[in-house]
């Protein structure tokens, strides 16, 4: 699985950009976890969704019913923001997609983690981010460190 | 989502009353929804998976990889025990085949939750529990349940 | 710290037996630790106020003033009913009063995690749960179990 | 209660100012919550308590004796990296001294969740943050901004 982060609420630029990094994950044959809300959330599961991937929305909440409806598997977890640290736990790798606090809290948890993490137009906090400038390149990027991450 | 409860290591018996309630759920067309680890977790996913369904496990540990063979979406929490609330609210409804403390926790948390559990030689702690004896019983009084509770 | 579960609401009985258990515990030194809320919890710690102790409150919600009034450090946890494997985490021992699905789940997780557990008219589901018939009696085998507990 | 956030490791210089301010803290009357381990958490701790004051720390794992010798109140959450949260959720106001991947986490909740934020060569993630050069004058600011945000 690999997480697509990103604020629940985003412009129509970054919304694409999300949309496009879902599809792209989904024909690689990656399941995508995230926040199961809107915006970033919700345009990466429907860009997986429209390639026929699978989606797991890990949910501040306890309803299952509040996640977007391109989520496949929602998990409720009653943790407000304390889910941010689930779906960094869940993911082989991170790809960060713009972003306000909580993404930044998530960014913030997958390099204490050494999770492998690839950002387009996100938080510049770390050299360890490995900054892509399209979708098609973040996705490669992140199969390229996944399959250095399950060599090493 | 339907949750299947019950103890991490468990009798020939028990292990064959769990892999069938997973596959009269899956033939069903539920997913199933468990801790991810062996007993009858591992049991009530082989059985869902040798009908062709679903499984989620919700793990207590950091690292997905620690999921048994069966579980499809593996859900690293990092909450220990914690983990426990976070399958009651993932679900509509929950199957508790016998178990120990964790199992009791969780009828705890359904009960308090007002979710509907079915039991099959579980704790009696309640009479909200409906209690069944074979795991094609249990599954039906399960699909009861969700029809009562989603048109109420 | 010892816990002190029970429900958030209760007769004048179980509120005036909570109160002399936390008179006692404080008179015996000890910190109380408990959800912070009303019943049990709000008579715990008046009781142990009364008697110049110390409280704390794990709360289910993101905002410390929730507390009762006589909590003296409010935990606010943000995890609803998951809070309340914190409270058996922190605690030495624990002491169960009344109580309804919320306090099984508490003793569900002390059973577990094999915590010496003392009940005064609580849920009666296994024979690890020493039973008292009085506050004063109910502390005195907390004492005692602590002290084996350390001792071991 | 005020939070002290930083790493578990810090070096002498560091360890210093974090041992002032909570010197500064536990003079105005404040309780200190911290992460409950060494470095800065350890440091704020023991200032605290050279002045008479009072420490909680909220511990990443489940066991209250691995809190630093200067913690009055341990809690053992078993949250793991998720503790951070509760830290803030607290806290009145957060106090972040220097500070890792950890204390980044840590920021970005207490900005998502609008609790003042006081920096002492910290990160520099955000003009919210009010930075401050030395510990007397930091503890100064977070006095400021705690009555701002209770007569708010």
């Amino acid at each position: 699985m690999i997480a697509v982060i990103g604020a629940r609420s985003c412009d129509q630029q970054v919304y694409e950009l999300a949309f496009q990094a879902g599809q792209e994950l989904a024909r690689r044959g990656y399941t995508i976890v995230c926040g199961g809300l809107g915006g970033v959330m919700e345009a990466a599961c429907k860009g997986a969704r429209s390639a026929g991937g699978r989606t797991v929305g890990i949910l501040p909440g306890v309803d299952p019913a509040a996640a977007n409806q391109f989520v496949d598997i929602a998990i409720a977890t009653g943790l407000g923001a304390g889910r941010n640290l689930l779906i960094i736990h869940s993911a082989e790798a991170v790809l960060a997609i713009n972003g306000s606090y909580g993404t930044l809290s998530e960014l913030a948890f997958a390099l204490q983690l050494n999770k492998p993490v690839v950002g387009l137009g996100t938080w510049n906090i770390s050299e360890k981010i490995i900054t892509a400038t399209s979708a098609q390149q973040a996705v490669e990027q992140i199969s390229r460190l996944v399959a250095i991450h399950e060599s090493g």
